[in-house]
């Protein structure tokens, strides 16, 4: 079924499939941070990854919001629509935490009133660089219709990952998403996982995501697996 | 009428006076790039913008957008409302130049379809980082009505300068506009002027603005004198 690499990003590599409308993306073990300036590996990374990456799609689906998400073909390896991925990274924010506070005079751990949407222009070269709506359409990246649609469609996702990921024990102070074309339709792409989300541990206050690789606060395979066995705790059966 | 300074700025220096509702904005010759790393004098810059300010107040006056701006007290220095300045650096873009190409790939002289607003955080100590609404509303910075309020007078302005210096023999790639709250209402504050505008020469597409100091173009007094020569013609009788 997977057929030749189509491109290997930081953490996953897209494959094509027999079908021009599906790719099969891995999840691997590789780690990156700053720019791709501190790199690793973690064992079982991209299993974990993968698997919850899974379960929040098949979440949002049954809450009726279209991801790329198809099904596993295999622990690690994802069969999704192949998009036209929209060059944005969506990010809403619930607690201040990352540059967020480096920025801005906010001080991290400050709860927002209502969730902060930012967008970054999903640029290795240009490292990321902030958005609007007016520089975004005038780069021709999204018109305004879409990212309007982006944008209501990230609040929903928050909406729905707050409250489930608060049932699991953790705070969501940040995530980002990516969305791609397919067809005429906006869906959710790429990964929502331990590498693109900030889970704070509900009582302990701790990082468990890639904070811990970026700021070598601790052993994150173990880190992961916790946030796997709260997630997805069939994949342990 | 001038009493105590109470702020002195890079450019301007504001004094309290009589009335505690009103200011004395006095344009200085000082002029500053780059954070401040780069610092010059230029004879007569203060008497020019001054002079452009007042003029370019004048005018949106006249077409229903309130202002500061109250009466020349001398060559230099301007009568103003003393107002609450909204932390907002308000940039609207016609003609990509600047920061823009630097950070996104976005090629100097790109014409833009519909202008294009960022939203800086005024802030010596952050650098000006860019905002966007939820930013600014969760620092506390301004309200969405107040912002909504504010880039719709930024849109009417930039309409009213672009055809009115379009007549004058220039192209206005983008300008900084600050705004202030006096009493419920949101007024233009600050200075128009070449200061905090880009004014290329029609005919030659040179700067005729504080670009010239930033990247060493030539007499920056020569060329604001002829700005100033073209908008307040009534100066040099
Ligand atoms: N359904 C999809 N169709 C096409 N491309 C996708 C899809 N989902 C994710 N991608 C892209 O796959 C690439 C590889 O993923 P990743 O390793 O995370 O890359 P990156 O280094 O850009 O973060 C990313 O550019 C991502 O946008
Ligand atoms: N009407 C006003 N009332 C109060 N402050 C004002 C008014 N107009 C401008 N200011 C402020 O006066 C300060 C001095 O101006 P300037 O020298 O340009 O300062 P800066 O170094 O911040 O650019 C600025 O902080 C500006 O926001
Ligand atoms: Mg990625
Ligand atoms: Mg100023």
């Amino acid at each position: 079924m997977k057929r030749e690499e189509l491109y290997s990003g930081k953490a996953k590599t897209i494959y094509k499939t027999d079908d021009e409308k599906k790719f099969i993306a891995q999840f691997r073990d590789s780690l990156t941070a700053f720019d791709g300036k501190k790199k690793s590996e973690a064992s079982k990374k991209g299993y974990y990854n993968a698997q919850i990456s899974r379960k929040l799609f098949e979440m949002l689906e049954e809450e009726g919001i279209k991801t790329h998400y198809i099904e596993m073909v295999s622990d690690t390896d994802m069969l999704v629509d192949a998009v036209e991925i929209v060059a944005i990274e969506v990010i809403p924010r619930n607690i201040a935490a990352g540059s967020i506070t480096r920025k801005y005079p906010i001080e991290e751990g400050t709860v927002f009133a209502k969730p902060v949407i930012v967008l970054d222009y999903k640029s290795d070269e240009y490292g990321d660089p902030m958005l609007n709506e007016d520089i975004a359409v005038a780069m021709g990246i999204a018109t305004y219709e879409e990212i309007a649609q982006i944008r209501e469609m990230a609040l929903r996702i928050n909406d729905i990952l707050v409250k489930y990921l608060d049932e699991k024990g953790f705070l969501l102070p940040d995530f980002k998403l990516e969305f791609g074309r397919k067809g005429g339709e906006i869906v959710v792409a790429d990964e929502i996982s331990c590498d693109t989300c900030r889970l704070w541990d509900k009582s302990t206050g701790q990082s468990m995501d890639k904070d811990i690789f970026r700021f070598d606060k601790g052993d994150l395979s173990k880190a992961y697996e916790e946030v796997a066995r709260r997630i997805v705790p069939e994949i342990f059966e």
